[in-house]
């Protein structure tokens, strides 16, 4: 099972510079299986993504030990273990620096929800945690107090993660993201061009209209 | 005669993503035939840009009646309907949340025409119509109060509707709706970076000009 | 003779959507040969760069008489051919509606040469013609009247133009002019977001220098 | 031994357009080999990078003499020399005029350290050294003054230059030096349209920890 899941994650990290989300060898993407959720896969550190075959992800446990492959996982494989421990049900956690979403985090910014299309995947705003460094579980507790419904949250002076129930769904996240910070970013650059009133994020009303048609009739699910 | 449609309407699909103007599974493209405009075929919900095949677009009627086709449409179909049904001589509507386009609807604006190239594809502004919730006629229905000659209309809040005599035009119009923001973007947060006047729109003879050349001399139409 | 120049024309308008410079069937390419400068080949009206072909190439005379080719030639035509007349040494002629500088453009600004790259391809500013309607020879007057020494002229709430001693020439100009209309928006729109005072353009005898080496140390000339 | 860096040489000099760095033919890059410091491989002038190849790539000693190769060396070749005879250690330099970093040269601005992307890359800002006109030594020991820890400086209204261990270093420096102007160009418009306090560079103790991290745990070291 674990060789499906390997090709699987491979693949997902391959996708982040295909979507421009990430820089040389910035950014990475890990999966677990429910049937094993004691098993992480992982990108390993400082790989090139071209460079990534299913062989070189890395499978530790939930404590970081490394149980199969031979090279170091990423450095961030901590903050995403932080994520699996404290939230069992999810199963995919992406880390990218992608540049609008960490224009926002630079800031110390939410991403308002001020369209429909953000209603329909994060289900209102993208949250931004405070600045935290790179020592113990400081950035996993700040994402973990930061999440909301929403399958992303901003680090403060960092990044973006994102996390869901697969880690298909955990890229999606990331790639819709960046998308939305990107639209946001024109919005309210355009708006102080103009000396228009700030945009007014979407009544949670309406935020539960989007976010409830696409989380029940969207898509194929029979 | 479907077939055909299939094959064209798929095609067009996959113009979104290459033209940069849809992320993930978001966005739309559908089509009918002037010889048989109760059918319509548009793309599949959720499904990825890349995993389309003529065979798997939806066919519908007006009614919004899978007539033929395994999936599920997309669930913008109902805006899709709502056009074909009081616009007969419509045969494309595409939608689009391309991102410069909107960040003018995250603001309720209009992209103003200060460019002979909108006057040439547009023949004016693109008009923003209010927001509409995703409930029974609403959308449509503001779409079509907003209509002007131009092919397409920005909903606030929400994204960008184009609509033609054709779903390849339809298309065209997508493309030229988003660079047209991307420009008006640039010249706009320009403008106010440099304290000069608001750009004016083009006067309405000189539209004239360039949408009246565009609309007869312009390709090779005999 | 002209079964070269059409290659070379074909291939250098398909360079335009390749640099990102036009959006679906906008922009052309032109270019005539020094030893027969009677005849100018031109890209076709409305045709999809992905269609073209050395052999859809259109070959006119200075009037605009169609001498070779079963297509309607750009209706940019008249502006190439004024410029061809009335500056016997131009080979090449480019029209594109590129984003940045037509944003330019429609703020009717000459793009300041405030860095060397831009001293090296243009010797000085961009300049910005005031708006012409498409009427007569308004558009190639206007773009004559501009002319500095540098191979490129905006037209207000219009688009670019750029000529040279080759069509090679004017496609690089066109792609150099983009690029310095994108860097200069960066740089205009960060001044005013920092509070800081207009960039300075480089001074005359500065760009001198940048000019001088560019034009004849730079290449493989000798 | 040459052989093989002139093949890496010439690879990395392609990876300038394809990571959308550099514009036509400008930008290059050069390196030298620990065992032979020496000679110098160099990109030739104005060459297109479709067209280069391995052979194509111009061999010289530090006083800037052509040891092998048929082409003019880059225009930029003394520049690069400057910094490896003051700076042994350097095996790579490149030369860019990437649009987000050259727009904070054209201010005369250092991109300020405001995210641990830039810490873990760059420990601290990348500097900006004043204009330097393009004769004797002037841009490289004004480069030279200007260096930090950093593998990169900017010249104002000119461009970038980065420096590293290696040529592949150097390259990745270019990256995320355009990589890092982008997200800062977005944070700082971004906090002006919306009235925000200017952002805090990290503080050094923080960058410390990224870059220390970066420079010792990252990647597959040992």
């Amino acid at each position: 099972m674990l060789e499906a899941l390997k090709k699987r994650v491979c693949g997902l990290n391959k996708v982040l510079p295909a979507e421009r989300l990430v820089t040389s060898t910035s950014g990475n993407v890990s999966g677990r299986l429910p049937a094993q959720p004691q098993f992480v896969v992982i990108k390993p550190s400082g790989l090139s993504f071209d460079q990534m075959t299913p062989e070189t992800m890395v499978v530790t446990d939930l404590d970081g030990k490394v149980v199969e492959g031979k090279l170091n996982p990423s450095v961030d494989l901590p903050n995403h273990l932080y994520l699996y421990t404290h939230k069992p049900e999810l199963m995919g956690v992406v880390h990218t620096h992608s540049a609008h979403a960490t224009a926002f985090a630079v800031l110390g910014l939410s991403i308002p929800c001020c369209m429909t299309g953000m209603a329909d995947e994060f289900g209102g705003e993208i949250p931004c945690a405070p600045y935290a460094s790179n020592e113990a579980e400081n950035i996993g507790a700040s994402i973990l107090k930061a999440m909301t419904r929403a399958p992303a949250v901003l680090c403060a002076s960092h990044g973006v993660f994102t996390f869901a129930e697969s880690p298909e769904k955990a890229v999606k996240a990331a790639i819709m993201c960046e998308d939305s910070a990107r639209t946001m970013y024109y919005a309210l650059t355009m708006r102080a061009a103009l000396g228009l009133p700030m945009p007014k994020p979407l009544p949670p009303e309406e935020i539960a209209k989007w976010w409830g048609r696409y989380h029940s009739w969207y898509g194929q699910k029979s």
